[in-house]
């Protein structure tokens, strides 16, 4: 790869077209990167989706305490092998996490609607 | 995979042992995926503690909001394409960009620091 061409004109990385070679090339990556995290949480939520309509048909509540600090000690403990700060991936779990379950409260809101309109459906 | 062998006992996801199978195969899903987060931000950082030791390097300072608003605006879209929630993604990237950047402050206030130290190096 050419360096030295003018990285002022050729930059393509998003949002900063004055940006020195190295540093474009770097924020190439991070967005590549971050292109993988995006994709992977689609099908995450795809399949907490299902968790939540489970949950649902099951009577149990969105949340679960036990399932959520068995989650971060595991992940806080993978973080920490790939030396990356484990308070940011609890932090970060419980970003998601806090999403998930207010997208379980829905169902659960959704389904007991149902109920109203049609009693005679099971939970 | 044989799926009636009494699932509460055979149950492997963190937390739940007495889950009913189908959530069990789920959430040992939701933690490969969790897993595979986890690895690829272990590498993003990597990356932007780099830009932040070239943005030290360059006087450049730690945030960037032409940038980020670019970033915003891909991942958005991105997310709307693989049906995520854009606003979750945009939620997302807020949460690691200000991670992000206080890790930029932190170089920079190193490298601060260090001039203290010794007045001649260059900032």
């Amino acid at each position: 790869m050419e360096r030295d061409i003018d990285a002022t004109v050729i930059s393509a990385e998003v949002g900063v077209p004055e940006a020195p070679d190295e540093l474009r090339r770097l924020r190439q990556s991070i967005d590549n990167f971050d292109s993988a995290i995006i994709h992977i949480l689609a099908e995450r939520f795809k399949i907490s989706q299902r968790v939540g309509e489970l949950k649902a048909e099951l009577g149990l509540p969105p949340a679960d305490k036990d399932r959520e600090r068995a989650q971060i000690a595991r992940l806080r403990q993978l973080a920490d092998d790939a030396q990356l700060d484990p308070q940011f991936a609890e932090d970060l779990l419980s970003f998601i996490v806090t999403t998930v379950v207010r997208n379980h409260e829905r169902i659960r809101e959704r389904d007991s609607s149902a109920d109203l309109v049609n009693p005679a459906s099971t939970r």
